[in-house]
């Protein structure tokens, strides 16, 4: 990307998302399993359903979710050591299974789901920048069909999951304000955040980085905007990708 | 807290940051030094300068700047495991010392500090809510007292140092939006947001979660005024401080 | 599986494989990537090039090749824990990483690599039995591929590898002597041997266990007719997926 | 070992053991506990026995065994790192580790066992080859040991053991097929394989490899001819030492 | 220290104590918490009550004292790797969390205390020698506060402390039998020895360490004493401050 | 040991040591290798010569020695858990590694060895007590014969051992004072201390502990004069041990 010229280098406009799409029951054992694309980013999404909670939890008739993130070591341009062998993981990891399971817990009254632990597992086959957000976009769709799992078997009387949720990036290159930023614009980014909404346009969680540049409010609101209209679209998606 | 009235628990206004108290020379061999207090919470941080810079960075003729944070056992209300007893780092704590060190590397020009390590220690002695906006605020200050350090022996010749930057906390308690949140009230926030300022007011980080009640966006501009006036406070003392 | 009659549970004969299918160029990054499905056990098959070697090799103009192996979590009919999560490895992960590697590296003249290491990574995405066969299989089919592209870049002048290699797993259930046991199957045998062959039919590896009832000599030949007749149509199916 | 003329450097024909000894009571606090030569190869076996059992095995009657193998550091020519000063275990000695537990239990009824877990502990004090089928044969003497003293006590009515059990390594060196090989044989050989059988000459392990050089089911066979010819002579060892 | 000519380079005669300050209730939310001072050394002691014992001590109705001790990195003249960063604790760490658990237990009636754990924190802020022994003895004060506080609290009836205790250090140094080795002192000391006493004058422990230069019995029986007025005057510091 | 009448359990008088056995050339590989037995206590001290030395010491022609120590699983009473299946160090294995290395750096002159690691590794068969010092007083003998080894070679012009060096222990039990006390002894003991002497009789270490009842200076004055007594024999035994 030497230059910005217009456009973006795979001719987006600065607005609009990458190509989207949502493989539900991508795997055979998870209670729910999805594989989400958004462009090159690839994540394995599934879900799965313990009966038993963490032992802090025991006793008390409500359930507990949590979420795991890992990238296959080849999935990133060049190959990234595997956690396991390290033996610790990283701090970015962390962060990033921090959010998914914090994104993911405010759309869900977990005192409706019985003392059950919801697993979320996001495996990253192909990263091309924006893979957590897809996690949570995917993982959502995963956590209903798994919802609907337990429903349909009769162990569970209603859905316990209160709203839509989705998630995408927005930043500035170059100058320019975007949404849904790919691996190249988000390494040369000013400002880099990401956005996770409830389908009503409410905001779950923001999180903004100036590494060199800081930002003005007004810069701000632009971003916010753009992410909301791409969250709405992928709430669109999945929406469309549940009814099928 | 059972009930917020018109005040808050230690009789602040909304708008109210804590008493806030800043001790530069904390202790006698670290570079830099600071006992920063705000209400409660107390965090000694110190700014340690190493002549060598990590191997990935070496021959590049630029510094590095890191940053490591941690709760005394009892600096809570409750004693917390040692996390080199537990043999690793908590999520929490990463994420915590990458928005310090982030935080600082954006009003720091590293191309400037020649091949130098900068170790920015955030040691919390006693945590009454904020302990990472305060590790941010005294950070900065011992920062400066290093790199004039640096300037006074004639090892640097100029400041690297771009702006100003402090940080806080704002958040939704009981419907209120507030400013500088202790730890009562952190703890029953239905949102928690951290933000970190340059001395211009341009943002360099926000980190906003809403775990059960998600926020509009007209609620998200009244809490970054909130976070606008404080940190405009902060930096004001920050100033003062340096000129003793 | 409650009775074996004249026939395997998925109506296959006692000497016949699962249904086979071999994806090339499954992923985008790694230089070999293939995506081997041996009924419903799906392994992923990355291979990556690095143009260094380990400490210990340096100087001596010769590669190294090494391979990992992982289970994601809800690949198998119960979630399993992640090994990142546990901070280390389990003897049975680390043994199969050694028999990846191991019979991989008979194949291939690493004095004609120069000093480049070949990462093999075999990513379990659904597991039915069979997973660290299927890995061997698969790798090196991307392995071919990888070599090829360094053929191509003009950075080898010609392949350095021997031979073709195939592996599949052979056991007695309920009596029977069987090929390429499926996971039901591989739970109740009493022997359960992994073989793997080169092209010409010739032994690179042989693992075989009773845990409760040792088999005798004559059984063993029976055994290894099996797995010789499995792996003869393993690599026919290999050469064509390589004509491609 | 530059020239292999007729004879082993060691004088051995090819189908020779090394020189046997066996010394049971070796240490005094152990239920079992043996010192296993096998020429210049020595292990400490010792076998505990625990009035309990693993989490996932109470209630349920039975017993559990388990085995674990380690190098004093200046067992081998050069010294070894200590396991646990690099604070994990390596793949070679967990690979070693479950080789033997399982073939110990593949010839113990452990319901006869009651609720009691039996660690087998192998110590290599001197290693000159074939320190893992040393373990399992002197182990094996060791268990009956520890076995009786249980009987004796009038804890157990009757033993729990099916089988002798005994093990050896045969390998291709320099074109030749030879039986129980030292470490100046098998770090040179072709075809390296262990085996492990029961004192009728039934099969419990194999476990063969080529790094190089596949070999021929024909070598196959030869080399399985020689396994049980040594293993045989080592359960009359066992049996002449059970005798004492 | 080129010279120690008639004077310890503080100026002090050979038998004098450093000046030291013991301040009791230095943070707010442990159950004893003191901040001691020795010289340019500072420690602060916080003590913690737990109502529970480890699992090997339930239902013997007695308590647990166990203590932990760390520097803070730049506490020292060259900033120290965490101890959490580097995922260990260090042997030099372990002995002396050892030391202090160990020197405490001696004084208090652990059967007095129910089924409580004592936790003694020691933190280093800044460390120029007796960093242990300073430990030792600000954390008697910060227990016989914690323990005040249970029987103020109707917790406990009386005191299970059955003396007053105090460390100190005693060396060689360049021929000097010296009182309370300041950093400088201890790191060119030929003998270096910590001493535990009660205040009555008996011996808790002793640990004494020549690396180079053996010592004789009557210099040691000069060491002894020199301990034994200073632990005397470290005693009755403790009593008058208890006495505030 | 109900009652100590006028006798120890094993019929010594107060003031002598276990029977001491001390066997050169234990294994063949190290260049040191001593089987010592005090009692029922047996401890393998082998002595390895590395030609390197720590990253820190390069370049400054002078050696380092280190200690590892090591409690076989079943050399206790109970089982031991093995420390590398643990995945760390216990406190008190890296105390007595410490002190070991300790005690032998204080002989040697390291600045005559060249660049050169010497390693000591005491790994204890049977433990009845005394193994630390066990292991120090074997670990000399095989250390003067490392020491020869590259003499004899031609590798180093002369010793740079300075003196003997052994080590026992005392102790108060039951009111009575003890020199080398037995595990049962040491179990019950008041008070129990080691000491480490020269051949000369000068101190190098002492390490006394009492865990609940202090002790006055006059009894350490008969455990030092027990101590130095039993120190003097197993110089002796040294001696007549290298002397064969």
């Amino acid at each position: 990307m030497d230059k910005m010229d217009n456009k973006r280098n795979d001719g987006r406009s600065n607005d609009q998302l990458r190509a989207l799409s949502i493989t539900r029951n991508f795997t055979k054992y998870a209670e729910g399993s999805v594989l989400i694309k958004t462009g090159a980013t690839q994540v394995i999404c599934n879900v799965s359903i313990e009966n038993s909670v963490p032992y802090f939890l025991r006793g008390q008739n409500k359930g507990w979710l949590t979420a795991e993130y890992s990238l296959l070591p080849r999935s990133t341009h060049n190959r990234t050591v595997r956690e396991a062998a390290r033996g610790k993981i990283s701090g970015r990891t962390k962060e990033i299974q921090r959010l998914i399971g914090r994104s993911l817990r405010s759309i869900i009254d977990l005192d409706k789901m019985g003392e059950r632990t919801i697993w979320i597992d996001c495996d990253v086959i192909q990263a091309d920048g924006g893979t957590r957000t897809a996690s949570i976009t995917g993982a959502y769709v995963a956590l209903v069909d798994a919802v609907n799992y337990l429903i349909d078997k009769g162990e569970l009387e209603e859905s316990p999951l209160n709203s839509y949720l989705a998630a995408t990036s927005v930043g500035i290159v170059d100058g320019e304000l975007l949404l849904d930023l790919c691996y190249e614009e988000d390494s040369q980014a000013q400002v880099d955040m990401n956005v996770v909404m409830t389908g009503e346009g409410k905001i779950i969680e923001i999180q903004g980085t100036a590494e060199q540049n800081p930002f003005t409010r007004s810069e701000m609101t632009v971003l916010m905007d753009l992410a909301e209209k791409g969250i709405k679209e992928l709430v669109l998606a999945q929406r469309e990708s549940l009814e099928e």
